[in-house]
């Protein structure tokens, strides 16, 4: 990989005069601001390309892979391991304003997006519609959808709905060389040939730019209806999950928090919002109203029978609202303690649910390092939060990383669910793979990006 | 691609002597069982290995790379296209033997099973446990889980639940030359790296080997209910079907059918059975049981406002196994006629469903040939069945097939939502993908199967 260190290299005007439609920034301010997403590490591009149409994709990359620039994509820039950082400068190539929302067809029940558009824009915008998009990240009102397609972006409704992947029918690519790939298809069905669509998804930039995206809606359930539910101890909150699915409710969330949360949480907006209890169980269920009233009903009842320390529900959108909230409450009370938050996206087998907490419980008592553990408990995806005071060394940072990542793999578990390997998990990908498994990586990577050019310097070297 | 017509070939006893827990059959009887699916061509390879663990496919594998031996796997039989026919002769795989159900575990709601499992008896081994297995391809009693991957299956079920990648959470793979990978976890969440389990779904066997498979697993639906309608045209029923997902039920199926299809259906198992109307329509609604009886309820008022011939409604599973008899007749009654059923299972746009049925009458009156539609509504994936006399010649079929696939594609739809491209769809495989598509497929072909042992003689040569 060619590295250019000055940033008036003469490339950057020569690409500038070949994209009249994109906005070809130098300033210092472009390139800080292209630099970092929200994990702590920023290295600045020798130039951002900011793209307005899809020629200007297939331009910058064209031009890239002639002369052996780096390009990184980037989305709304709101990543939590640094998947969009341009470790190794080249292009930064923001897709941010291409935020066209084309067609939502509610007849054949899709949505034409360009990538940049705000996920929770093609929400508001299909719901006006009767339709529905669920993969609900928690950035929803700043990432954008080709992010979500970077990362294969998750959220609480997973459980019932699944991850974007699950919505992503058809794309147009621009491919390392500059060529345009159609793949997939506006069908809610296609078995022609490979799926091509699949190895885009969740690849974090580095085997083509999603120019256009073709995403499968949902008939919009007109009611939901929810629980609040504290208990005693983690494991009683964990039985209730098991209890639940075992009785054939799938719910639309199903959240869980710890003590720690609760406690900051309870310190930073107030006991009256956030219940009495040691664990949390937030239940979200979605459909007809008639349905969610009833099944709402049923839980309250079963719930009951687990004698939990409060126990509350609501079948309003208004109440739903206030109960949302404890969850909301629980990232901004954590980051309030002034402890260093450090989320990390793992996920166990559903049934190590209470073996995690004992496990975060240890790792507080040798450490020091407190753990906040929260999320979405009905696929085991938790976001365990280690919390570390601003003096903390790195060194005892990656150690306590280290015990949590080995121990989550021992069990089967992986060390990302949603936000994706990037730089911040990079230390871990080998542990987590089997050799043939990288290999595979390599091979796929060489066969789409001879070059190496599309976000370089990321979990394949 | 080397040849060997010698069907005592020497390399057959030496493979032979290399697998000891397979069974190396070389009998006419067994290489014309291993010669075809439920297509119409058969073509005998030179031997049938029989796997029966993963060390065997390892073994027949590096075999048939060091020797540029074709490998064609096959697991149930009953696909539609010719998939499994080892067109260019060599070994024909069998992974039929390998039927363990390794592990249902409740906790973590995975089932881990060998390819050769049958669909249905891992269904009913989920559903013992409360679990739920939801992809239902119509063969599933007899299709297993290999080819179910290999094909992506389908079934009414996917509009609600998705197809068999949205269930593939981990799978272990031989690889061309031998190589075992393991890709996913046992996790409903995985964001470490590529996906790499994507590509081998529904990649027909030319990608790797899958040997076992970890599948996501859903809480089972306690209860169902279900409405049968018929109406005089099949307008009507497809103007149902966007009314009943435009009120935000999400059915567990919705099947339409067509007027020959149950005027054959009437002559083969009688009125009693199929309804009056000239198109029909089959709604499931599954979920909790007060939930799926209002539902049904709301849905009765519904459909009576559209005045339909008949409508029929079902709470007890007695009476739904009535309703779905009427889905379950059209297959054989179809067969009846006496005319051969080419079923088509091309996917239009939802919003294209009266377009195909016009154009099913006008190529009708065309060609001479009686078109039958049916199938998943929901998902605009219909089978449409070409009924041809047995004195039809080959070119008239295929001028009438070309029609319709022409037809589909140019209204975006595919030539196949589940039974995949095999030998029947090829000759339209190039028509339905851009040239950069099929570049991809042979790059990503060449990546993965550089000597081009796997299923050799398909979609790509």
């Amino acid at each position: 990989m060619e590295i250019i260190e000055d940033t008036s290299s003469p490339w950057v005007s020569i690409l500038d005069t070949q994209l009249p439609t994109a906005k070809v920034l130098t300033d210092a301010a472009a390139r800080k601001a292209h630099g970092h997403d929200s994990w702590h590490l920023t290295c600045e591009p020798e130039c951002v390309v900011v793209a307005r149409t899809r020629a200007d994709v297939e331009t910058t990359l064209k031009f890239a892979h002639e002369h052996d620039l780096p390009v990184t994509a980037r989305g709304g820039g709101v990543g939590y391991v640094g998947g969009c950082v341009p470790v190794q400068r080249g292009i930064a190539l923001s897709l941010a304003e291409m935020t066209a929302i084309k067609e939502i067809h509610v007849g054949d029940a899709v949505a034409v997006v360009e990538p940049g558009v705000i996920t929770a824009d093609l929400q508001d915008a299909a719901q006006e519609r009767g339709l529905f998009y669920p993969p609900d990240p928690a950035s929803r009102k700043e990432c954008s959808i080709g992010g979500n397609i970077a990362t294969n972006a998750g959220g609480p409704r997973c459980l019932k709905y699944g991850v974007t992947r699950h919505y992503v029918l058809g794309l147009e690519v621009v491919l390392a060389d500059g060529r345009v790939l159609q793949c997939g298809s506006r069908c809610h069905k296609n078995k022609t040939g490979f799926d091509l669509v699949g190895p885009f998804v969740g690849s974090e930039g580095m085997l083509g730019i999603v120019t256009e995206a073709t995403l499968r809606l949902l008939p919009n359930p007109p009611a939901r209806a929810m629980l609040s539910c504290s208990f005693p101890d983690f494991a009683d909150a964990a039985d209730a999950v098991q209890r639940i699915l075992g009785s054939g409710y799938l719910p639309s969330a199903l959240e869980i928090s710890d003590k720690f949360t609760l406690q900051a949480a309870r310190e930073h907006v107030g006991s009256a919002l956030i219940p009495d209890g040691n664990a949390h169980l937030l239940v979200e269920i979605d459909g007809q109203a008639e349905s969610v009233r009833s099944e709402c009903a049923q839980l309250v009842a079963m719930l009951r029978t687990l004698d939990p320390v409060t126990l509350d529900s609501a079948v309003t959108e208004e109440d739903c609202e206030r109960i949302w909230e404890i969850r909301r409450a629980f990232s901004y009370s954590l980051r309030a303690t002034g402890l260093k938050k450090l989320n990390e996206d793992i996920v166990v087998p559903r049934g190590r649910l209470v073996d995690l907490a004992k496990f975060g419980e240890k790792l507080q008592a040798d450490t020091g390092f407190q753990v906040a553990s929260f999320g979405h408990a009905g696929d085991g995806n938790i976001h365990v939060n280690l919390m570390v005071p601003p003096e903390a060394n790195r060194q005892s940072i990656d150690d306590a990383l280290n015990r949590l990542f080995t121990q989550v793999l021992e069990w089967g578990g992986v060390i990302s669910g949603e936000h994706g390997i990037g730089l911040a998990k990079q230390p871990w990908f080998h542990q987590a793979l089997s050799p043939t498994n990288i290999d595979l990586h390599h091979t796929l990577k060489k066969a789409l990006d001879p070059k190496g050019i599309l976000n370089p310097g990321k979990f394949l070297g």
